[in-house]
Parts: C-alpha cells; structure tokens; sequence
C-alpha cells in the first residue's frame, strides 16, 4: 500500500491476545475507518503487557508512521501499562490531568462509592504535553500525543469505547490534521459466486488490458463465492473513477453470469430485494444444510415479510412424511439425487404454501460417501410456478465448507430463477 | 510474557486485513494452540501484500524470534507475493515441488478440468531448501523453511485450511524441534451457560480463598456464555495441578449448576454426548431462531445418529399446519407464549417420530416488540416423553444476540432435562 499521504500502524496491548484468548476486533475496525478517511495503515501489530515491549514498538512506529493509533492497556490494573509506555517513549513525566480527575471522582461519586479508589486514580495519568480524551463509556479516558512529528492516539481496549472515542474526538482531528494530505480508497467491488477464484482470474486477466492505470485488482475468496476488488489508488478522484469504470465494463462480460448486487456481500440480501420486488415468498427444505439455509434467511432483520420457514429433512423418513417424497424414488434413486432434491422443493412449496420451493441433499462428510456418490455430492432444486430446476455439484473441501458451499449454490440457482 | 523459552511471532498477510475487510483470527487461534504447546508468542504483526512489505516484516521476527508462523499470500493471484518474499529474505530461487504439483493436477483433474490453470501452478513453488506442507482442503500448500536457526513456516490464510495444516503438520514438528524448551500453559476451563459475567464472577471471588498460588482467573463472556480459565504460570507442573485443582474444588458449588463439559466449548457437543448414550434422538421446531439449533446441531459430523430434523415455523400459520398448534391457541396467547412454545416442542416431537422435541418462539427484533412483549422476549419448551417443560427470558442485545442467546438457552434446558 504505497503513496505519499498519511501512514498509519495500529497497535494493540494485551496479554490476552497474545495468549490467544482474545480476538481483537480494533485493530479491523479502526483500519476500515481510516481507510475511508483516506489514511494507509500499513501494519497492524500487537504486543503484550509489558511497559518495554510497548515502548520498543511505539519507537518503531513512530520512525515508520504519521499517525500511530494504541488500543489497550488503560484500565486501572497494575498490568496496564500503556500510558507509562507511551510517557517513557519520549522521556516525559506522567501528570495528573484535573478534569479527567474530577469527572473520576463524579463518576465514582454517582456510583455511590466515598471516594476515588487509588487504582483508578491512576487512570487520571496523562504524559506531560499530551492530552486525555474524554471517556463518556468507561474510567480508562483515552490520550493524545505528538512525538518527533507523529501523532499518537491511545484509545482504551474496549471495543465500544474505543469505538466511541475514536468517532467522537479522533476522527475529526485527523480530518483537520492531515487535511491535504488525506487520499480516500476509490474502489469497485463485484461480487460473484459459482466460479471459482482462479478460473475468475484467469479469465479476468484474459479481459483485463494490460495498462491499467492506477487500479490493483484483488480477489477475496470464501466458502461462499469471490470477491473482486478493483482500488484507485494514488490517483484524483475523477481519474480513479474514469479508470474503475472503464475496467469495470471491461470485466463485466465475464462476471454478468456469476454476480450479484449486494451491499454487505451476501447473497441472501440480493435473493430478498427480488422476493420483495415481486411480494413473493421462500419455502426451504433442507436436508444436508441442516438448516444452514434458513439461518441464513432469517439472520436478516424483516425476513418473516418472504420467509414462511423450512423443513430439515435430515432423516429419510421426515422427507417421507413431511414432504411427500415417495418412497419408491428414494428406493430408487437414492436420497441423493435429482429427483429427491425436484421434490423436496415441489414439496416444500406445497405444504408451506409459498411462491418459491427449494430442496438439498447431498453427503456433507466426513461419513456417508460412496464410489458412486462420494463425499461432496449434492443436487439442489428450485421450484417455482410451473417450473422445477435442479443442479449438482460436487464440492471438495470439508463438512463446513461443502454445507456453506452447498446453501450458496442452492441461493444462487433461486437469484438467478427469479425473472429479471 | 517472559521466560527463556521458545520464542514465537505470528505475521499475518493480507491487504484485506490493513483495510479492515476482514478480521484477523488465524493470529487468535494459533496463538492460543502455541501457549497450549508451551511456546509463548512475544509479537502479531499484520503487513500487506507488497514482496517488500512481507520481506522486511520476515527479516526483523528472525532476529527476535525461534519461530515465525506466517499465514496468507499463498494463493493463486499476484497478489499472492509470500512465497516470493520468503524465497527473497534468504536469497534462494523457488522450485516447483514435483508433489504439490501432481496433488494439484489430480484435483483439478477430478473436478473436472483438463489441465491446471497457470495460476495454481504459482502456488506448486517451494523456497530452494524449504519443504511443501500439504493442504488436503485448498490448493496454497504450506511452507517451511529454516533461516538463520529461525523456523518459518508460512501457511494460507483461510482460516479453516491453516487450521488444518497446523494441527496436521505443524505441531508435531514444534513438539520434536523444541523439545525439553517448551513450556505449557497449565489451565483449567469451565465453560459456563445461563450465568452473566458478572454475577458469576462476583460469585467465584466469594467462594475463592485470598491465596491463589501462581494461579490467575480470567473469565471470557461471548453470546453463548462465559468460559472461566485458571490459569497457572511460571509453577512445577505437579505443583501447578495441585492449586489448579484444589481452586476448582472451590468453585465447584457455584458452577455446578451452570457448566458443561466439552473439549470445543460447545454446548451442542455436550447434548450430542448424552443423546447418544442413551440412543435417543431430537427434533427441533424453531420460530424467531429461524434453523440456527438445527444448523448448530448438524455442523457436528455424525449427527444423523441423533437428530431426525426440524421445522423452521417462522410463519404463524406454518406453526398450526405443520406443528398441530391450535389456531385458538395462537389468538389466545399469541405466538410468543408457553403454550405456543409447548405445543411447538410436542408437535415436532410427535411428527417427527423423535425421543426429544424442542420449540422455541420469540421476538428476536429489531421490531416486533410490544409494551408486553418487548424485542428479547423468548419462550422454549423441551418434551420429553411424558414430560414438557418451559422457560422464558428477556434477552438484551441486538436481533443476532437474542437469536444466538435463545438457541444456547434451550440446548441448555435439553441439557438439562436429559436424565444424568
């Protein structure tokens, strides 16, 4: 991530997420914001409790980075060390800050203690030339410091308050600090499911010209699809734009078949502005999803507007009596195959009365698997007014990832059968 | 984190995660499988997807460190650029490793494509002097390579196929190069349900003697519950178990009620033990948790054993055609209600033929709440042959955290309820 603008390096404190008991979300959260803002963080890192090894790192970042952001280490505790660390960076004495001090002692007071315990006292700590930022969430106010150019923010570790600091105060000082020198990411995000990450960048590079201006391509895969992102950088803002649409037409025949339009990335978000377009409703009936299918559905605020539910057919018998599936093609055929997967959707739109049916089935492993029929296999249909469609696939990978991989193909066949 | 033992940094690649698109948790995951082994990890360092970037990052964890486990920047793409860094920090050439080539033909032979594609024959390259780690569940095989008495192995960023390789290859290999330096953690975890953080903390400081030994208590809140982990450092192992279990035996009385046993920390695991013990089988009618149970219940291998399936009634009048709940029922105590969520847990029981029924209906948000029934409200009902029995709770949180906090909720009462 070059350019000239503003480098930033996030470092988070903390024993606990050394010891791997924690995950720290911070360090993702802020980068996300500083990226819209138009700051490059370029390393994240994180160090223990230790005041020298917060120190040495600091030492690093502050040669490295304009804008250094520290979460963490500012509890009351003996083992947090963070503003001691941060003082001990330039060699300044710790001073006691009076009105973090005084809203201290407020909130102590409201909280019906007599007085301020002693360890909190020392949250009222601030290093000489620098400046607390005000806590409305917590005891640990948060600090800002100049070092040899660089600016130092320290936030406390908890991730509503180091959210809520860094909206309220950190943003708009970083707006006015660096105003100038603020390069925001111009990007295009396309995302596509049913192709698979290198066959999509074969074929990218195929379409894509060889001068591509200032514009990276990136692809994000997952269980449920790839994400292809192309980022502007370094460039005005009109030419970013002018180069992200150029290759974005020029892409655009390849990923037409296997994109969707969706703001957070998720399919099910695209299947229910079409549901909702029509004032359709889903019925799904799953058998190796498990259910996974109509969590997913329903994980979404406002789903019961075109969701009516689903059976989880995970036994034989339950695909018998509570889809009508007869027992001959089970015999027949095998649970695992188009004709089961045709009628559990048939099935399921029947008996829920819904506009849209769906059915999977299929050997999600480790168990199950045959020669004929080996782990991965699954048939997913789709039945709508008059017509029945049916797929399948066979998906390597593990239980996991052939469940995930399984519900997205099954949504992705309902996107696609829902009339433009 | 002192101490003269091994050594270890976890770098983690990707421009994705210094834009925020995603959170880091392989760095969580393998640093809480290190303190296991007794490695202790002095520094995460996250960079970007430069060559230079990955190189220099490299060059400073071998002076600092015995171990350095990089994950990312293995796959197909250009941007993909660790394998070359790696290579870069020694100076030695990469070479195509005959076996990972021919394991990726195969795969992509039996998923039906022709040849490899020219991208994924990138990722068939090993530094000179390094060795292949192969991946069974992607196509970014692993690396190892030994630089200046360091130990670098890099493995791909996808969470579930670096987990794999650490747990397949990795660390077997730390156990037989540090042997006789290692250092494990001693810990004693309790995982906990239906209890807050707090409460059950205030609770434990009661019951614990003022004299700990070399024993901390940490207690880890998430949506399912709290985990409490004693934790023992710097103490003989003989000396470690001794206060490790004289301090559980203490906090016996209080958890009791709350814990479960399971290696994973889940619940489902715990449910699946005793069901299966006894040869029983579950069936699952879930209203505002929309299949999440059922999910839950089937990502474990080998639940068709135990669980014939469910119903996601999530709208009302599926309740009444596919449940048996009276309409009169549903107007008289509308859906959220012991009766409705009683007559859910015997219906499902009873259709579906199952040893155990369970239901569980409630507003999970953000609307649908009322004066009388705000957005948390949540009844669920476990049948037992000749027994059903209720609970309700109000939930806080948001629409995940209620739907998350409802399913946990009623595993726990058929926890409960399975005879010990």
């Amino acid at each position: 991530l070059a350019g000239a603008g503003v480098r930033a390096i996030v470092v988070s404190v903390g024993d606990e997420l050394l010891l791997g008991h924690a995950v720290d979300t911070n360090a993702s959260w802020v980068s996300s914001r500083l990226a819209r803002l138009g700051v490059r963080v370029q390393e994240h890192v994180t160090v223990g409790d230790q005041e020298e090894d917060i120190r040495t790192a600091l030492m690093r970042c502050i040669r490295m980075a304009d804008l250094v952001i520290v979460g963490g280490g500012l509890g009351p505790t003996p083992d947090d060390r963070t503003r001691a660390a941060v003082a001990g960076v330039t060699g300044v004495p710790l001073i006691e800050d009076v009105t973090i001090l005084e809203r201290l002692e407020e909130r102590f007071r409201s909280g019906g203690f007599e007085s301020l315990p002693p360890s909190n006292r020392r949250q009222a700590l601030v290093p000489e030339g620098g400046e607390a930022l005000s806590n409305a969430l917590g005891t640990a106010a948060g600090l800002s410091l100049e070092v040899e150019g660089t600016w130092i923010v320290v936030l406390p570790g908890v991730p509503r308050e180091f959210h809520a600091i860094f909206d309220g105060e950190v943003e708009s000082r970083i707006l006015n600090r660096f105003s100038g020198r603020l390069d925001p990411v111009q990007e295009l995000r396309i995302h596509t499911t049913g192709i698979s990450e290198s066959v999509l960048c074969d074929d990218l590079e195929r379409v894509l010209p060889a001068d591509r201006g200032p514009v990276s391509v990136a692809y994000y895969p997952d269980l449920r699809g790839v994400t292809v992102v192309l980022t502007a950088l370094g460039a005005e803002a009109a030419e970013g734009n002018r180069w992200l649409a150029h290759l974005g037409q020029a892409i655009d025949p390849v990923v037409s078949r296997y994109r969707y339009a969706s703001k957070e990335g998720d399919l099910v978000e695209a299947v229910a502005v079409e549901l909702l377009a029509r004032g359709w409703t889903l019925a799904a009936a799953e058998s190796c999803t498990g259910g996974l299918i109509a969590k997913r559905v329903t994980d979404r605020a406002g789903s019961s507007q075109y969701f009516l539910g689903g059976v989880v057919a995970y036994d034989d018998g339950i695909k018998v009596a509570q889809l009508g599936v007869p027992t001959d093609l089970l015999e027949r055929h095998g649970a695992v195959s188009e004709e089961v997967a045709c009628r559990m959707a048939e099935g399921v739109r029947q008996a829920f009365g819904a506009d849209v049916g769906l059915g999977v089935t299929g050997i999600a492993g480790p168990g199950g698997g045959s020669a004929d029929k080996p782990v991965g296999t699954v048939w997913y249909a789709v039945a709508i007014d008059g017509e029945t469609r049916a797929e399948h696939r066979r998906f390597s990978g593990e239980r996991e990832a052939v469940r995930e991989r399984s519900a997205q193909a099954c949504l992705a066949l309902v996107h696609r059968m829902l009339p433009e």
